[in-house]
């Protein structure tokens, strides 16, 4: 399983480059970005160029994000569908596979309908990602807080994302699985014993704080190893049921961290070292 | 636009002979009967005397009811697909094409994740009914007091139903449209005129009492033309956007009707003549 | 029905100014156009005028091309998806809602092989255009010569194309029918009379000399009347079954043709108006 | 990867019970069976016992067989489509997961035209079957005497079948992977490690004769490890990307074998250790 970044707890990272040689410089192997950063690195470069700056740094491009806004209207999301094709391109051009996307868990929205919507703007999505050979994963967003934060409940657990996710019906679909979420659900090892990898699109790990569980708040995430979740036993079942995708930290805080980005790579370079071992995996 | 009738406010009609019978002494030119009742009376007579009796009579078979529990388990659900087929198969036999079901506006799930459920089963449904050249019919149910019946709000009008078919993403899907529910949500004739008629799978027609639109109980239907709907209207603009099926009465009561079959009958035939005529229909 | 045109047969038309501006002073009532070509008019005129432009001359834009290269690689595919998107987004913006491809009769693919992907290429750009409120309309080819023009058979008539649509399975896909398919197929006025309305995209007309159907050649088409297609009872089968499209004339020819434009809408113009009183429609 | 058999190969087995006793005692986990004798085990025990036998022999049910005509007519289709649901919901109850079919290299009908109706023919059973949690799988059959025994050649081997299964579009169809076929179109290892294991539905072995590849027939098979397939290298491979299902013997020969079904169980039996072991598996 890679090792991955997100820029989310890493401070000022500067410009994709850079984000890369870091990446490269404290043991990690896979970094996201943005769609239209991915195609200004591509511009910047040349194509044979950026493809080999990555291969010289030993890094890829983990996920990249879905950027049509599916949330609200039909004019704004396809507005954004030309967008969502330049994005795959580029992503596909460097070799990335991962579009995600997040899921909040209450909506003003009646809910049903708004299901109904999304699930049709997903698929389409799916289908443009999917033209390019790309994969797009579904977050569900467990903090207890979010729940009610709008009118209406949606969905925030493992079982309803993966019964979204058949219903939207598209090959190329699967979990956004954040460790975090699957914290704040109170889900099981043996939830993830009973996944098959193929449903896992990307990863995101990151730790909570030691408060009751439906407390805990959505930003404000701890480095790996630094707060309760039990990241040991996550990754070994992922390990176990066959994944060998990436394992990406997003680090969300209320506050941006106050450490240099220097120590900051180097803080999430021990957290993924502790975890890692703590599961057994080096 | 042919005049239909569903058991629904007749009374006791007796069998599936008696009913097509009576059915066509009175001008009406279908009637809707579930499937294992269809089965029962190709059963009872043999194919061919089944399909010579409803030629006889000039009354072909309006629409047949899903019969697959779609609202609560996949267990439940799956456990009705053995005889979906069999309903499927006995109702193109008999040459009906639709199958309808009701959506209601309230559930106790969570109405998100109970929509993408209620989408893929529906799906597999029409998938299966597709297969015997049959489309599957969706009604709104708009009265208001149904909508807090249950603890969340589901879709009860024409424009969600109308995305929702779009999700389900089945060529051989469409609405049960029903005046009631038309009348109780406000919708206009402008409404109707934007459908196309290849949206309509099947059409209900009754009549309201004359109440504030937000007190019309579901379950205290009149007799077309004996109440407030502007049944005229309605079925105008349908025979202007070219739908050319079928209208089938459904008089849901709190109380079975206490007239005669026969009487009941012939209230239906006249209500039918009368508000064809408000239409300018005959 | 609208009387519509495309380029084809009207020799040098000029810019979409011109040609929206010669279609409306000769009685015709749509233009087809290229999406690039429709992005460029929006781009020059700016979208309001672009649209009072139309408006101004009671002129609609009946149908774009599907630019993306479907019949060959998957990367020259993709390499497509954000012309569409760009092509989609400008044909929505001035109220065009069909987008057309032509189906060869024959492949030097393998055909099962060939078929599956474009059956997969086809629902891509179906969704991407069914986000815009576009429909894809599927031509099938009916010159026999064609048939064999290449090495192995495709499918070039009405039943296989209804078949397919089906099997692509999105709502928004359906017929581009032309006239000269369906006389080089020898389907029949029944066969259009099975037809739905809905199940109709776009319409092609033009005419057919007077040889052995089996000998009719593509490019040799003749203007509407000119030959010996009925196409008194073509459009009045269409009229029939309530179909409210576009009527387009599409003039295939070897060599261009030798009129100025001026007389070749003069043609174009005598042509409609003979067969569409053949048809009994004005 | 579990050891499993079907019924060719093994001569007179007898009913279910006495072949998933024959197979326990040989060393083996899964037999295959059809819907029909499935149903049959579960009448003649009811449910529990026959769940309690499969239990105690340590022996599941691997794959059923599609028994829908998809071939032919959408009437002789349709007419099997009782039985698929009755078939899945028997091999539902005994915990089978899979169900297969397969698919030959030539057709009579036009071959684009049948891949269109088969495609959709294919997504309803797919339908079906997912409703009961089962998968379909697709067996590409690669002896190349039965690409040219009928008209039109069709589809035969890995690329082509794995984007078939994608254009069908449900999430739960495969492939069956049979080593005579892989065999026949002389894919590579380097083939199988670049399948993902959620691909692959289920597995056949079993091995050719030491004839040229083009002239190898395909009811010649002999034992796995008799032949000239490498099916160390096969079953590594499968391995080696994490597949976990069932290898299931299938040997088909003109004539029927002339042993006791008792010495070919432990023919079997030598021939899975013989082959396990060369692939390093136990």
């Amino acid at each position: 399983m890679i090792k991955g970044l997100s820029r989310a707890g890493l401070g000022h990272v500067g410009d994709l480059d850079n984000f890369i040689k870091l990446a490269s410089e404290h043991g990690f192997g896979s970094v996201d970005a943005g769609g239209e950063e991915l195609a200004g690195f591509i511009a910047k470069h040349g194509l044979d160029n950026a493809q080999a700056y990555l291969q010289h740094h030993q890094v890829i491009i983990g996920s990249t994000y879905l950027s049509p806004q599916w949330r609200t209207t039909e004019e704004e999301f396809r507005s954004g569908l030309i967008q969502l094709a330049k994005d795959a391109q580029a992503a596909a051009a460097l070799g990335c596979t991962a579009c995600c996307t997040y899921v909040l868990p209450a909506t003003d929205h009646n809910a049903a309908h708004f299901m109904a919507l999304a699930t049709r703007r997903l698929r389409t999505c799916a289908q443009i990602l999917g033209a390019y050979g790309i994969r797009l994963g579904l977050e569900f967003v467990g903090p207890h807080h979010l729940r009610t934060a709008w009118a209406h409940p949606f969905i925030w657990d493992l079982p309803s994302t993966l019964d979204w996710i058949d219903t939207i019906g598209e090959n190329n679909v699967g979990l956004l699985f954040d460790a975090y979420h699957w914290y704040t659900n109170e889900h099981s090892i043996e939830d993830i014993l009973n996944l098959n990898p193929s449903q896992i699109v990307h990863v995101h790990i990151n730790d909570a704080m030691d408060v009751e569980v439906s407390k805990v708040l959505d930003n404000a995430r701890l480095y790996p190893g630094e707060g309760v979740i039990d990241l040991g036993g996550f990754l070994r079942a992922l390990k176990q049921i066959g994944y060998q995708g990436i394992i990406a930290q997003e680090i969300l805080t209320q506050q941006p961290p106050s450490e240099s980005t220097e120590l900051l790579f180097k803080r999430s370079q021990a957290a993924y070292n502790k975890v890692y071992h703590a599961a057994g995996l080096e």
